[in-house]
């Protein structure tokens, strides 16, 4: 495949006298990709029923014609007012019984069987009069799943369709209430239709009944999707693509991304730093222009992995954004750092959004590759530059990876279940691991929970995965890499109860944990070769060896053979000496990095990346703040 | 009285089979006592009016005739889903005005009416059946009354039952309106049908107004107690209890006491440190894991004057839970230690919660003396040892205590009606007094505010009571001891207004309190002779002694015999110096002990508890980290 | 005019056998005014449309008898309980969605048009009686507009209000979906019907519609007021005031303003420090029983404006209040400076709140002039002092202010609409310049935002002014003096989009902001000159002169002529460098003051003020703790 980099466009905000311009300067700029119409649905349909396709029809083909490729998305992610008034339930309702209502975007319930028939009337439209145009090579079904807190809705549509799952599910009350542990308090259901959400109760709600609306939420934005998907193969044979946002958690991106052709996300490093990461004032402070030097990597193995290899950056931050609590510049050269940095881990392509910053509405704060009056933005030139360097660099790969992470969202739902210690969560656990993985300058793969093929990797790591699954599980026993397991991995069923026998019962492992603790962060558990563990432990009957444990006797890491299970969650200086033994056991080369300093392989290169504000020394080159270096492997 | 100890089973949580296994080893950890039954009404009546008493019958045979005797709670916490079907406004409903539902527990309003019907029916049907039943030896109303924020219901229920409340006690709105003070804005009321309830007012309601609803809340949870002790009392002569939960303050222990035979409580002390307690990060992170010195033995003293001198600890914590923000594992030792300062205090009974720890629902991290693969856990040893221990002291009893401190439910309601300060809380004061009489060494009474005689005590403490009783007036006016009254008591009348004359108006002391100031906790008020007035302070117009000053010259404790008024909130280094002068000069002597070194005495012994993580050396004897030590007297 | 006290008094409150004596006592204390009936709805009209007018009158002639003057309150902020049967749905609604309840005060919506109809018979029939009575000597509308959040509401009547307001507006939607910017995510509108209340959105709603909601909300105010002062002035010839209470900016004091003779606030220190500044820790410790150095002049500057030279003091702190977070006590003296303060800076009367301390109800903890035992509380001696000191200087003027600071109520709503930093607030932006002003010494003028006329000053100031208006453009074109712009002023245009050519566009100063960064409060930019830009800065793109820069090399001050621009916020030691640059170039001179002393000069006197709690020595003069000094100029 191509690197390539592309850019976000609404002809509907702009006078159709200026379309050709910007399209004749997207294209002297190097662009490949223009995104267009995920928010035009009043435009499109601006009446019930009546469809207004020429002006979509001449900008397509005014791009088009520039030698631009058009992505085009659904707009279902902004339903016109009109559409209350034929479905005045539609509305997700917040867990406060709130509807959320018109005024902004995604005011929709994914339950809604009324508003999925409208989705499938427009994205039917859509599909059957630019399937085959010649101009559009990709598809974009809605726009961010998810962002805005808007998976888990507490409306009657909702209910419904929840009793319908759970009815399906179970096929009997009887079953269900087994499966709950029901009799506990009384909570017995003698039907399907006495069940109500899990919100809004006296204390907190059987996890088991959490943890079943979990999954129905996560499988009713597959389903919505989905809708889409086979709507769109029917017209069309361009690739489909979903744009997810970063650090949303809410459903599963394997099921939904199974239905697509390539994941792409939208990466706001400066946005996510400020408004969606567990660090200190001082990572914030060190980082506020360049963004956390870990949190894009991860999410680009995510959607590698999610992707099945095909991903992009469908939204590519280029300078201050609007949303975000504080809203930094960032440091000249990080719109080429970030671009870099995703073709280094395999992005067919990089869009920025957007191309002309909007003078009007919500995002008018947010930065594009043009000013509002037209005049070239910072990012602008940095766009330039990379469509330069990617002349040397046309193809994309990524390297093979020797370590790999298990990331699992019905883990993130579990532990918000039922974090049973307030800082508790799953995505800080293992991105914690990811990030300990990247300061020791390792290639990762991410893989998802059902994972059956581990034999790829020296090293597997598997921490806080509520549930293993039975592939996994089989992957392990015939695994002859490292694999590290826990902190409370396997440590539910799939119905959410404590399995008898105990966990973690890993096969050839004989370790039980007898109890567990959680603890506030100012009381660290020493651990006898250094470091702490922090937040929670775990105490272990074992017969296994006991390869680490805290001051205090607490078997801290068993293991047997290849399989090592770790009791705690361990700070940055226990991870470090964890991670190093384990993979330089298996031969592995670590190279601990210095803070803010990453790197990633190509087939080809290795690439470097200098989030620091200051240059970084290397002895055989020198890196500038915010900047790229790569040589030939 | 014995001391015995017990333990809280649910039969319809294990397979039929597993009972009689479970009773045997029950009665051969030496257990006295089962809890059972207070969750389990969907199993005793699945569909409204068919009950299934089979299954109970022989549960409570098969514990029966292993030796155990059984507590049977009333289920009346934990209405089936098919009562909402009766009466769907039975639900409370939250100061925001949102019902809150069926999926956990303790899903009712106080006040409606068909549901204490169905109450009484169930009740009812229990006493009747086991009223005479040889193993059934003590009954337990409800379940914790008041768990989970439930005292305050803002419901139809609610509001219908207020306006009957206010009618019978003012008999007309004229004389409401003269109480409340109601023509301070316009607030007057025509008819008792125009009154609401104090919630989602535009800025605060008339603290009369308030204060009048707080009172009503408190009486309907005594009346629906009072409603289930008279069946009960009917049917059967066993003693009947309730199991109050720690720091619950809503309503009036004393009140709903009186109806019953035996005061209990839950004593969750890990929970309770990380979830109910205003102290430093620094007391947090010291006594993590094995709870606060004092909030136990605050309670046991509190449930002795509740019970009078008859109570339990129903609920006793036996490894980590699964509620607070954080749950850590207690130290070895502290299951047992707990035990012991109970029953130093009196206590008849410890019964732990839970036999075995459920797999499933929303405790299933709730540790028990089992783990959910019936294996023993921690605290299991440490029961069986104080098993062993009780042999040699089986006799309970209290020693004399030569100080008292007055406890107040409606103060509690009084200061959070009107804090004045946003850190003033009645219970934190309360409890910061019996703290400082535990740290040199005293056994402490509690008394009801209303009591009468006094003449027991060489000290008696009265800090923020916010209306004196007449029986306490008059019995301070006779009393020889040493009284400290203050600060903010008697300040308010029963009808929430400043008395004219002034506060505190004591007999036989002239004081009046000129005005009030909060302060922020970082602005302390210098004492002369050291420490701080913190939060509060008082100016005083007097002609009595003035036996302290603050360093500008406001007089921080007046006196006149016997009879002082403290004009401020002492911090610990205050309090130390004032409660060690008032009891030396009763002859007292004071014994300041190190931190987390605690004593009590009963007539025969005097027993030590070091809540420390290391040992303390007392010269004459050392006391390991958690460990108790006794000697007789 | 003379310089006078007065006080506020509730006959209706006490018995009426004391109003003789509480009048006698008024007029021996040398206070000139009573205000009083602003919450006597319930009194004045029991009954719909049955009037109790007796009390009332007796009361008048009693207190005016006495030798008091009467300013007389509409009762419009406590409609009584049996308003809300005439019209249920006259509660304000909060933006959750909950109705406003009765219960306290100021529980109605202004869009509400049956409860305006109540409201002009009340104050038609007050105005028919009172109009011409000897001792009315001035009118008050309502209480305190926009306290207790009481300005927007989100009922029916508003909405069906607010699309009435935007119909009148824009005349069609299309000419709406136009300036709002609608096609971005397809919000476009068919109808006014169609249009909601930018609440309970997904995310964000337009930024423009919640500015036109603001808006729209601001007149409601002053039509509602408009309302009384046309139905007052058909019978009186009393001048109108209305209390407003400190930072309220919720509407604009200006257009309410217009409607009244005098403009007057309730100045109450010691609660404003506690709750509504954003200041260290350590400045609220140092000021806790003074109140804040500058909050008080920065008010008293504002209302001048607004009353275009005529203001009161309505109700003075004479004590420690009930409604803040703590409630010190005032030093001795500040009751005293507070009023002199008051009149240095042009006040015509200080009346303090309230005569005596009311026993009951919401207040009860509110000190007054005397204790609730009619004994003088602290404040009764300090009033005393003033009105002895007030026969030395009994006429009231104000001294030419050199320097003036533009304030813009509507910039305070655009920058709440859409802060994009998370601490970006318009009040505490221009009360950072008020008060660096006044840390120089300076003499203050404060202009509304159409200001037309400039010439007076030799320095003006418009920090954060979000749409410079057409008057102020013109005057500034104009302007010989020196006028500092920015930082973020002019950056919106009236219907809330950026405007293109880009701000802050200004005549004469070629400038552009390229674009801008909000910071979080722990990331200052340090400027070269010393000191930070916080919060906020901007890259501006300029041929003008470039008078500062920050070190990293963006412009921060850039002129042409007597105009500069300022391109972020400066913290303390960069605002006093630049003011004093500033100002000594315009030939003022400045006064660095110390910590806690201020000063303000009259035409004939220079007033000195120690908000500290120590004295201060200056040489030729020492100023006591809480001290005022003053001498001839
Ligand atoms: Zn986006
Ligand atoms: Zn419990
Ligand atoms: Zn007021």
């Amino acid at each position: 495949m191509k690197r390539t980099l592309g850019v976000c466009y609404y002809p509907e905000h702009w006078p159709e006298a200026q379309w050709a311009e910007d399209a004749a300067r997207m294209a002297d700029l190097g662009l490949t990709w223009v995104r267009i119409g995920e928010f035009a649905w009043s435009r499109i349909e601006p009446v019930p029923g009546k469809f207004e396709w020429n002006w979509l029809d001449r900008a397509i083909e005014t791009l088009g014609k520039a030698g631009l490729q058009v992505v085009l998305g659904t707009p279902t992610a902004t339903p016109p007012r009109w559409m209350l008034d034929r479905h005045p339930d539609m509305l997700a309702v917040d867990a406060q019984g709130r509807p959320r209502g018109f005024g902004s975007r995604r005011h929709y319930c994914f339950s809604h069987r009324g508003y999925r028939k409208d989705c499938a009337r427009i994205v039917t439209a859509l599909a059957e009069r630019y399937g085959r145009n010649p101009y559009v090579a990709a598809w974009q079904t809605d726009n961010e799943y998810g962002c805005h807190d808007t998976v888990l809705s507490y409306s009657d549509a909702a209910l419904h369709a929840f009793r319908d799952w759970l009815a399906q599910r179970y096929q009997s009350t009887e079953a269900l209430n087994r499966a709950w542990g029901n009799v506990f308090w009384s909570m017995e259901y003698a039907t399907f239709d006495e069940i109500g959400l899990p919100n809004l109760t006296v204390t907190e709600a059987n996890p088991a009944h959490t943890m079943a609306f979990r999954r129905f939420a996560s499988d009713e934005v597959a389903s919505f999707n989905r809708l889409q998907t086979e709507i769109i193969r029917k017209h069309s044979a361009a690739p489909i693509a979903h744009n997810y946002m970063g650090r949303i958690t809410e459903f599963d991106h394997f099921a939904t991304g199974a239905d697509l052709d390539i994941a792409s996300w939208d990466a706001y490093p400066l946005g996510f730093l400020s408004d969606r990461l567990e660090v200190t004032p001082e990572h914030k402070r060190r980082f506020v222009r360049q963004g956390d030097p870990d949190f894009q990597a991860f999410h680009h193995d995510l959607y590698r992995a999610v992707g099945r290899g095909r991903w992009w950056i469908m939204e590519q931050q280029p300078g201050p954004v609007n949303w975000a609590p504080w809203n930094a510049d960032p440091l000249p050269g990080m719109a080429r750092l970030w671009a870099w940095e995703a073709f280094a881990h395999g992005a067919e392509a990089v869009c920025y959004f957007r191309w002309r910053q909007a003078p009007f509405a919500q995002e008018q704060m947010h930065a594009g590759l043009l000013r509002p009056d037209s005049v070239p933005a910072q990012a602008y030139a940095e766009a330039a530059q990379v469509v330069e360097e990617l002349l040397a660099m046309p193809e994309v790969d990524t390297a093979r990876a020797d370590v790999a992470l298990v990331f699992d969202y019905a883990s993130a739902w579990a532990w918000q279940t039922q974090p049973q210690g307030r800082d508790f969560d799953y995505f800080r656990l293992a991105f914690a691991f990811y990030r300990g993985l990247r300061r020791l300058g390792l290639n990762i793969d991410i893989l998802p929970p059902d994972a059956a093929q581990l034999d790829a990797y020296k090293v597997v790591l598997a921490p806080g995965i509520a549930t293993l699954s039975e592939p996994l599980l089989a992957a392990l026993a015939r695994y002859k890499g490292a694999a590290l397991i826990g902190p409370r991995s396997n440590s539910k069923t799939v119905e959410f109860a404590t399995p008898v026998p105990l966990p973690p019962n890993l096969p050839g492992l004989d370790a039980t944990v007898a109890r567990v603790e959680s603890l506030p962060p100012d009381v660290p558990v020493p651990l006898d070769r250094g470091g702490n563990f922090l937040h929670w432990r775990e105490k272990l009957d074992t017969t296994g060896s006991v390869l680490e444990s805290c001051t205090d006797g607490w078997p801290a890491i068993v293991g047997s053979g290849g399989l090592r299970y770790l009791a705690g969650w361990p700070d940055d200086a226990a991870l470090d000496r964890i991670l190093t033994d384990l993979c330089t056991a298996q031969g592995l080369t670590v190279d601990p990095l210095p803070e803010g300093l990453r790197r990633r392989d190509s087939s080809t290169h290795r690439f470097w990346f200098n989030y620091n504000a200051v240059p970084v020394d290397r002895a055989d080159f020198m890196i500038p703040a915010a900047g790229v270096h790569w040589e030939k492997l």
